[in-house]
């Protein structure tokens, strides 16, 4: 066993904190202390965490004093601010942000992906965007058998990618219109109450993730190419992606056609996703089984499926990547990192 | 103006009966009568048109005589068993499910594509596919334009496309999810309430629409490029599409790479979307505004917009196009091929 470390998780009252505390405990993390940060509006509130109560600190530049690992849910302007007090003070800093994530000085490590990348940190590390973890998960397996080229992907991503107010804003505008008694072609809210995304979310699709780039594709958009080419340290490797928001709750799920440099063996390329870890095939048309946002909300694998020869790329693969934007999106892999500090 | 017709409406019961109706009423086809036909179970039921009290008949091998037009929306296996008797009888057929689109003697039109070839019937016309014609509506354009070689896109597909009893099976789930008082993340179904779809609808993302070939497609994700040939009369045209159901009511969206033979500039498709007929081009990221599935519900013109060169095609423009289903994607068209005939 490792010995204890005292960890610090802070936005510890937000979506992703909740899951860090479940990750740390289910996955029996060497936790000597734990120090639970947030913003002074959420200061002095209470988590439980192994059977113990915890109040929730006033962030401020002296909270790290001590502190081995540092976790960082809490948006980049936070990150940016307090991950190089906290580096400065000693701790390892697992940012969950974009903060750092495109910084030279930054490894940018999804542990399946390029968990040697960790030796060479500086006191932060990066946490990649939720759809590229997830869609590394199942691509990295294929990339390491084909040589991946490039990806065309559209993502069906859950309000939970927003945080606890993006989950709150589904379910209001759902239970608003339960409660009125509206038909399904009946406007359901008034403009006022969207208050998370720019549009209605329920029963609707969303084409914005983030803020849009000059190019018309938003920053969401480009984080595929540009931390999956960091990661699986591929310069040239290109992604065309469509970033939409959906009335889902938890999960993400994406769409792919990835091109690779040598032929596709249909059977190679499941071989090899069954046997990369933190992947499960689920890939059965026969009895309708394909991974699905709600089957795999809650559990720390991805699920990949609808494995299929693509139709319209020389060297292509098709497929379905579902995984948990709170766990192998955020909280989990955040985890994993620190688990590879041990 | 035209002389009246004689029009029958086989499957007036259904959702998309209903637009059909509608589409003749404020289109102002030329009715001169309406017969509206349907199943044993459904024979017997009252439909208004204009004011006036239709009861629907049920539908027989002797149900044609004296109809000029004949308009199909009752499944595949209705219209192969009664479109050759209502031809022979004399009526002109369009026929809105899958079963003549691919017959050579059948021409598969989308008026917008290929009017002409409206005149090459021979007592049927099919309507394709609703994601597909949505889908024509934007790249049918910029096909002349540029030369359109091949796209990679993913649907994000309304319930409404299951008919009647796919919007009552979101509802159903929804409402019983509000009504229990569930918390998001619990189970909201038992699994014998499920019955249009092969999983839960509400909260998920389903990466199926129709049967799966051997090819690990589905017949859904294969339509746009069969269809897509017959109708833009392109043999070489490739399309790799997933299908995914959303839980939204009732139009359908489209996220699209399209690869051309010429290089695009986008201004140019700008101004070909623009000027190009049943298409409205909403494209202003600075505000926001992007189709959206719940804006195009109820509307005739179908949406597009997130035109961005695609950073992974040489010749690529990447789109987002939004139509509602059951109007251009079926009953809108369907009456539109109508027009053709007068």
């Amino acid at each position: 066993m490792s010995t204890p470390k005292h960890v610090a998780i802070v936005g510890a009252s937000g979506a992703v904190g909740a899951e860090l505390l479940r990750c740390l405990d289910q996955r029996q993390f060497p936790v000597g202390k734990l120090t639970l940060l947030a913003s002074a509006r959420s200061a002095g509130k209470t988590l439980s965490f192994q059977g113990k109560d915890l109040v929730i600190e006033e962030l401020t530049g002296d909270s790290f004093a001590g502190v081995d690992i540092a976790l960082f849910s809490a948006g980049g302007g936070i990150s940016k601010e307090f991950a190089p007090l906290a580096a400065k003070a000693g701790a390892v800093v697992v940012d969950n942000s974009s903060a750092f994530r495109m910084d030279d000085q930054v490894p940018l490590v999804v542990p399946e992906v390029n968990r040697a990348d960790v030796a060479s940190h500086q006191g932060i590390i990066a946490n990649p965007n939720c759809t590229t973890a997830i869609t590394l998960m199942a691509l990295y397996p294929l990339h390491q058998a084909f040589g991946v080229k490039r990806v065309f992907a559209s993502s069906y991503q859950a309000v939970s990618g927003s945080g606890a107010k993006g989950i709150e804003e589904l379910e209001r505008q759902l239970r608003h219109w339960a409660a009125e008694g509206r038909g399904w072609d009946e406007e359901i809210l008034p403009a006022d109450q969207v208050r998370v995304y720019p549009h209605q979310i329920a029963f609707n699709a969303l084409p914005q993730v983030d803020v849009f780039l000059d190019s018309g594709y938003t920053k969401e958009e480009m984080k595929l190419e540009n931390e999956g080419r960091k990661m699986m340290h591929l310069p040239e490797f290109k992604a065309s992606v469509t970033c939409v928001r959906v009335p889902v709750f938890r999960a993400h799920s994406v769409a792919v056609s990835a091109e690779f440099e040598r032929p596709v063996d249909l059977a190679a390329a499941r071989a090899a996703l069954e046997a990369a870890p933190g992947v499960d095939v689920i890939d059965d048309p026969s009895s309708q089984a394909y991974p699905l946002a709600i089957d795999v909300a809650g559990r720390e694998n991805c699920a990949v499926g609808r494995l299929r020869r693509d139709c319209a790329l020389e060297n292509g693969l098709c497929f379905w990547v579902a995984g948990d934007q709170l766990l192998k999106g955020a909280a989990l892999n955040a985890v994993q990192i620190a688990e590879c500090l041990l």
